[in-house]
């Protein structure tokens, strides 16, 4: 049995809650947050505290907070040698977690929201530890949770979460844009989201790479040009021509 | 019963030929192309020309040809003044179809290949006719395909072709920079998979701009930094500047 207590009341801590509740081998001891309560969403039988310097006894405190809040809530985190702290940043080093003895890292590879239910089983877990008897212990905690745990440093898990803002946060504003010239245009900007969900399912199975189709990617000129003629005058114009030229000069690289 | 010749054996015709062999309503009197024989992935039971001069006669001519070659397939096209020929391209004039009496367009917003099955009762049909008459045949045929027939003029199935090059081609671009990414890292590019597929779907129902979150949402320079910092001496620098920048501006203009 791990006992675990979640420092944070945000997406993140939500998800890790719900997870670490189903797993026999896992015990929530607590979450503690900022708040005066927890929020409503939370199971209701989680024992909740906002005095961290009350904090109870855990075998693993996981700080689920945003990235600029970590420093803080850490300094203010008084706890037994033999516990480990571990932070689920994708770009915070681990090394600000030093003033404990033992530490790590146990960053989740996904997006998540209140309203959608992620299987945890599937995403890939990156840890990484101060030391190997820490490591194990997150690893244990990890493998418990989802079926991939993956260990990292520092700067690969900054990678990753870099290559995480390209395949979500960037992916995702390309889709603002397709959906911005429709509405320009009086379409109803709905009738994307088949596509949408085809192209992701597509990479499901193919590297992105191989995936790729389209006017760029042959190298249409025509097409292109027909269709940087009706964006010249609008803001999306030099978006198309950037990535455009880059799909192109890939190719050739291929 | 309505009576269909395809011309064209690719993705495109592939897809359309397994749908309309489903429905009771149509029939697919052929396909014409230029190869010697159809290619094996074709149900067994079409009957295949590659002689365009002798083509049957049939309600509905579907042209499913690469844009470039839409032109050169239509001046050989010689058929009854009844019948009505129509394209299946998103960014080529209805007008290069108007030497036949009656003409049209049938665009299927989506990315098709011939190793994945798609669900073509929830592909969006964007049609368009020369005449009234053309265009109530047009939509008939396009109803028992799918349940999303969007009538568009030339201009608007432009924009909306333009805006699936955003949402499809250049999503995947964004895809494909983070696998380079995690390879360049030593960290497996499969990692990925699980996000990729989460935020195709959460765009099917929150628009893009609300499904959007990250550093460059938050605003956050510091992770940003972070960021910019690794990538400096890597190709992807500028890319993920812009799209950056323009994520934080769009923000402002909320």
């Amino acid at each position: 049995m791990i006992d675990i207590i979640i420092l944070g009341t945000g997406n993140v801590s939500y998800h890790f809650s719900e997870v670490i509740l189903k797993k026999n081998d896992l015990q929530l001891i607590e979450i503690c947050g900022r708040k005066n309560s927890i929020p409503e969403c939370f199971d209701k039988s989680i024992s909740y505290s906002n005095d961290i310097s009350k904090i109870q006894s855990a075998d693993i405190y996981l700080i689920c907070v945003s990235d600029d809040a970590i420093d803080s809530v850490n300094s203010q985190l008084n706890i037994n040698e033999e516990s480990i702290v571990i932070h689920s940043s994708g770009s915070t080093e681990m090394n600000c977690l030093s003033k404990h003895k033992k530490y790590g890292v146990l960053y989740p590879l996904q997006t998540f929201s209140l309203n959608s239910q992620v299987d945890f089983n599937n995403i890939p877990l990156i840890v990484e530890a101060s030391a190997n008897d820490e490591l194990i212990k997150i690893k244990e905690l990890s493998s418990i949770l989802s079926k991939k745990v993956i260990e990292c440093n520092s700067t690969q898990r900054l990678s990753i979460h870099i290559s995480a803002v390209f395949a979500n946060n960037f992916s995702n504003h390309m889709n603002v844009i397709a959906e911005e010239i429709l509405e320009a245009n009086n379409v109803d900007p709905n009738i994307l989201k088949p596509l949408i969900l085809e192209t992701s399912k597509k990479t499901q199975y193919l590297k992105s790479k191989e995936a790729q189709t389209g006017p760029a990617k042959r190298n249409d000129q025509i097409t292109i040009e027909k269709h940087l003629i009706l964006l010249k005058e609008t803001k999306h114009f030099d978006m198309y021509k950037k990535i455009t030229e880059e799909i192109i000069k890939s190719n050739h690289e291929l």
